[in-house]
């Protein structure tokens, strides 16, 4: 990361991670390692009674350590309501394109948010849950586009400190932290992972959440090696097919006999990445589907197409299989199973 | 599998599954499919006072379907007082030696268990709480050697079936099947996660033991390859070292310069593979071990030479890694953290 005469937005909850961040960052800044321009970004989301009051808490500690506060504002509740998404999923959507649009309007290219090593324990343990594979089970990266596409990009530079370090280190600077009510509230998922599936785990093992988080490092190593050999596998099978090559360009068949001498882990990857790139985006791609492109794969399995959710097929033909197109615009959303055409 | 006209041990403790395996096996003898000569293997360890009496349940259960009974006995209680092992490892390493031990004696390949669905994702959790990496969280294989270096094959042909499906099948063919007051005991570590984690995560997601059991097989398909191209490294980073070849004849050194051009996920995995054909085992070789190997790699950083537990060590010399031997034999058991020697 650039260390100086650069702006960057810190995402801050005013919760104990994020606030013990930019107070990292402030000292770091003050004693000399770091010469940044931080802003300082909070996003009302309106859920609580008293979030404008924390929406001044975090603006008043912004401004008394001499960086500018930007403060949005989104009635998540009502955009949850309207898209009948749940209340965790809206905030988080609000909260992400409220950094994106500040770091646009701020020139900032990163987005820095605290997340410890305990979000990255609840990651994994939630994603484990609904049975991710390794991509999933690695849990948060330390950097990412902040959204698809973006060039913001987001880091996550205390991964590697434990929750409570964050408020010993508060508590040390003598800043107060706000604590989230939802963060009590155990209809949130990732809150009832906080509040009892960790406990619970921590009778076993004392050190699990540092268990977890040493397990995510190691599978997102895996992963990069799995996705780069499933990248030659791609170029290995794939054929120009003039004849499917619309709009885009680049739509390429693959060859059934290459995918097929492949192992299923590479396979799979593959399959994922093609359907990606053929098809612009990766919405709503379970596994379901992949295991059904594959059963497409065998002759003597199942039909000739298999329709994918959110836009598209892929077909089987003359030793090869195809991704025919229908771009997103003006279609009706497809049923979330994949269903088998013959 | 073979299908006919041949001995196979089947492991029976007298609870749903193994018993639901043994009648599932038992049936398709009687109906047509199958045609194999059924041992029923029960080690009686003596840790209950009911174990006699259960032993002898199994017998008569194995008797009244035609086939011949193999009863053990072993104190395993004492044998763990003695070794100072815990009881669940020492009653594991009992039952092992004995299904070995029949093996040999009734000339079958092949020994089968009734492990289940519910038992890989117990399987998985208990490994990840102890921070495994994705061959631990592959959970249990379908096929294996029983022990290490024997020529039986342990098989689980019931990793598909919930424990509860088993019970159904038992209670559907009218047959008893005991229940193990151990299975109640959650001063095992199982039990608990039977008892209350499970039940836990059930509470987010109801068909939890299926999501990790899926889970399990993605990583064992992402382990196979992975080992696979980990030995792809290793033959390249290889280099016969003469004077280093002593008794074992196969000692090879490792380019330094190779190993350090390889992503961290083949790298660790190639010295793990390097270190265990050296050594001639892998006994208490942790991640703790790997990193330590790893950072010698590393001019710069730490000593010379890596001492591993359990006997031998790995020096760097001259761009090259090099296993230095230290037979097991007369070797007093060293710390279980790496030493650094400068």
């Amino acid at each position: 990361l650039p260390q100086s005469d650069t702006a960057m937005i810190v995402a801050v909850s005013g919760g104990a991670d994020s606030t013990a961040l930019l107070l990292a960052l402030d000292e770091l800044n003050k004693v000399g390692p770091l010469s940044l321009e931080i802003f300082v970004a909070h996003l009302d989301h309106k859920i609580r009674e008293s979030s404008a009051k924390d929406a001044k808490a975090v603006a008043t500690l912004a401004k008394s350590l001499g960086y500018t506060p930007v403060i949005g504002r989104s009635n998540v509740a009502e955009i949850a309501a309207t898209n009948s998404d749940n209340l965790e999923q809206a905030a988080r959507s609000a909260r992400y394109d409220f950094l994106q649009r500040t770091a646009l309007r701020k020139h900032a290219s990163y987005v820095l948010s605290g997340h410890t090593m305990d979000d990255q324990a609840e990651t994994v343990l939630l994603r484990l849950m609904r049975g991710s594979a390794a991509a999933g089970l690695g849990g948060m990266e330390k950097q990412r586009p902040l959204e698809v596409n973006s060039k913001v990009t987001l880091v996550r530079p205390i991964l590697w400190a434990r929750r409570t370090e964050t408020e010993e280190y508060c508590r040390f600077r003598n800043v107060a932290f706000l604590s989230d009510e939802m963060n009590d509230d155990e209809k949130f998922a990732r809150v009832k992972v906080r509040k009892q599936l960790l406990p619970l785990m921590k009778t076993f093992n004392n050190r699990v959440v540092e268990a977890l988080s040493r397990t995510a490092t190691l599978l997102r190593e895996d992963t990069e090696v799995l996705v780069g050999s499933a990248g030659d596998l791609l170029e290995l099978a794939a054929v120009a097919t003039p004849n499917s090559s619309k709009s885009k360009g680049n739509h390429r068949a693959l060859r059934i006999d290459v995918l097929l001498s492949a192992p299923p882990a590479l396979r799979r990857r593959a399959l994922r990445e093609w359907i990606t790139t053929e098809r612009g985006n990766v919405r709503r791609l379970e596994m379901v589907h992949l295991l059904a492109v594959e059963r497409l794969l065998e002759k003597n399995r199942g039909g000739k197409v298999v329709e994918l959710p959110n836009g598209g097929h892929v077909r089987r033909s003359r030793g090869q299989i195809e991704f025919v197109g229908a771009s997103l615009r003006g279609l009706p959303p497809l049923s979330r199973k994949p269903r088998k055409i013959k």
